[in-house]
């Protein structure tokens, strides 16, 4: 049987966990190839940690060109996480007719655009499927199984360290960090948790997500991005007592004015699918033309499911190799930029938290504000809990536009009245 | 640009959803796949009906002949439906040197056997997304997207029918007669709907997941098969009462002993992510060794999401068409025959309904016979709602195999207070 020789640059959680799978699930893997999947090099700046795994000491290596320029490697597994270094890694591999498998979401949403191109021009591919989602297929989801759509809308929760601490906030109403501190003992936060916490990591994944979707290359620098790390346990109190859970969501919308992407926490109802997707478990949904509504839930992070991924995607690489043919379906379309939509333009249902000195007329002058913005406001929540003085001023608006919003809340803001920056969240409806 | 020809024989409401979509989306298939789909035969009986969508009247037929022998002819799209005559047109269409699209799951799940081999005789390709899960690319998930996994359990809510049904009954309370009455009158079941309601339907979809999923082909007559047809809306109000719902569930589980195949009412807690997959929506439930546990929901049926399907499996067809290369991906194993576990050797936690005459030592009588088979009991409910001196005995027992319920059930029916068959529905946990 054909051996097919792989290289693994940076041998983290996740290329432990390929490194396990590839042996432990070996015979199925080539009884459905038709070829052996072979792990030949493995190339990491420490090679002496103790990974759970017993790998023969000879092919280890510091040296990833030890990989790149092996003529006898197929494919490059690319894991390295490290942006200085991965791009010219990737690029290096195809221009030696390698093929590349990544997990580099950050990488492939700043400069996949050129990596893409670098790809074609070489006759080989770049695989990313565990750069969204973890386990869940999402690229091959959207790529090939909806392929024949005109997809409206992506929702997505694809940040698990996120949900986790909305999920533990919602759960037991601690505070944002509290919940971080859990999650870091966990193992679901890094040290280091800002690309988590500002949802950037959730745009990068948007960014990919959106660019198969909606055919034209999505510009990471205009996706609007809002982290969780202005909410607090009480705005999880009043929302579900509205009937709401928080979401960090990553929003891709085809509009007529362009795509509407964006990332921010969200307000979707109880009764939406997306609401009881908890913990680290992620979910994409995706709406399409004769598709309808999907869904489709799983792991977002992890060895395992992480390495089902990359599996999967060193699987499909194999089979181009065998068969010669190095076609993407549904390719992302590199050659186009997607065009965006104003995120002035958008509109939707608003929750308002005003942290206002409890004295008659202030609701009043609120609701002038808006009101002159035609703002229209749906209900009003008295809380009655009072903090030094403070009541919130509670607001579930209707639909309103972004541009308009905006004017009031910094209106609203400079009432004497109002105490600190007032709390706004979108409904996703 | 290529043109890639297609033939399509049997116009009904999928058929007719084919040509719309291929219409609407045309532009953004031919840049996917870099060629145009074109249907350019369609075979009917019936060419008269009024479908909604226009079709220049030359490219007409009542005979699949002019389709399956036509040189010019790429795709052949097998929608009839017709359990007669689709096994002969898939295998001259194969045999003709075209590609086959179908959704026809009974035909696969009976004869797939020799069509799959007699596709790979003739280096052509069979694709059935259509067949299982509607809109839900499950066929490609399972395939490819879980392809380096070991998968230990498939759990499927897939026939829409059913789920309509049962939904209906657990929100309103109404018998399964009624429910049946107004699935029919919204479409969402046949005028006989018996395929559905005796879970044949489900059990060749099963057939289908699981020969992709555990290797080997699964043979339908040796999936274990029960309906929804007796059950009560009495159950339903009980079994949610105890913190479930019931589905009909399609199980395939790999055990030591074989492969666990069976379709039967199921008691999923409401915990459970399949609890509130309702109305038409289909889910399936796959746990992989390194995927873990995901979900995959979607419309299950219906003139939109099935031409999701069947286009995707034409933008597929086309794309081998252009390589070359007819691969299959994880192809089902029909040389090899799925090693099945006999029944009688699974165990589960059951719930039972025992109508019984109310008066002492019935339940003593009961217990005993249970407990002669080590069946343990977890919880008693006496409902106090006595009917015509009948007062309903309700048991949850603990894990319990398949056998020793069986006889402990058959005993427990031939005693005198029992009045009628008790119920049995087993759960899922």
């Amino acid at each position: 049987m054909k051996k097919i020789k792989i290289g693994l640059i940076g041998w983290g959680t996740v290329g432990t966990g390929v490194v396990k799978l590839l042996r432990s699930n070996s015979a199925l893997i080539s009884r459905r190839l038709g070829a052996q999947l072979v792990i030949s090099r493995i190339a990491d700046l420490d090679l002496k940690r103790d990974r759970g795994v017993k790998v023969d000491s000879s092919i280890l290596t510091r040296k990833p060109s030890l990989i790149l320029d092996d003529p006898d490697i197929d494919i490059v597994i690319e894991l390295t996480g490290d942006p200085s270094l991965s791009g010219e890694f990737i690029l290096r591999a195809l221009q030696n007719g390698k093929q590349v498998v990544t997990a580099n979401k950050a990488l492939l949403a700043e400069s996949g655009k050129d990596l893409f191109r670098a790809a074609e021009e070489n006759n080989r591919r770049i695989f990313f499927e565990a750069s969204v989602g973890g386990g869940i297929p999402i690229i091959k989801i959207i790529r090939e199984g909806l392929a024949a759509n005109k997809i409206s809308s992506i929702l997505g929760i694809i940040n698990g360290t996120t949900n986790y601490i909305l999920s533990r906030m919602t759960e037991e109403g601690i505070s944002l960090g509290d919940a971080l501190k859990e999650a870091q003992i966990n193992g679901f936060a890094e040290k280091d948790p800002s690309l988590d916490l500002d949802g950037i990591d959730s745009a990068h994944k948007l960014v990919l997500l959106s660019s198969l979707a909606f055919g034209g290359w999505a510009d990471l620098n205009k996706v609007s991005v809002e982290g969780i790390n202005k909410l607090s346990a009480e705005d999880i109190t009043y929302t579900s007592g509205l009937g709401f859970t928080i979401k960090l969501l990553a929003i891709g919308k085809q509009t007529d004015a362009g795509a509407d992407l964006r990332v921010h926490p969200t307000l979707v109802s109880h009764k939406h699918l997306l609401s009881s997707v908890n913990g680290v478990f992620n979910a994409v949904y995706v709406k399409g033309n004769y598709g309808e509504q999907q869904i489709f839930q799983g792991k977002g992070a992890g060895e395992g499911p992480t390495a089902s991924a990359v599996a999967a995607d060193l699987m499909e690489a194999g089979g181009n190799i065998l068969s010669g043919d190095y076609t993407v379906p549904g390719r992302i379309s590199v050659g186009t930029n997607l065009k965006l939509a104003p995120i002035g333009k958008i509109a939707c249902r608003h929750y308002i938290r005003i942290p206002a000195v409890d004295q008659p007329g202030v609701l009043a002058k609120i609701a002038n504000i808006l009101g002159a913005r035609k703002i229209s406001i749906a209900s009003v929540i008295q809380s009655g809990r009072r903090k030094r003085g403070i009541v919130p001023v509670i607001l579930m608006t209707h639909k309103a536009g972004e541009e308009e919003m905006g004017k009031a809340l910094k209106l609203i803001n400079q009432l004497a009245a109002v105490k600190s920056k007032p709390v706004r969240i979108r409904v996703e409806d």
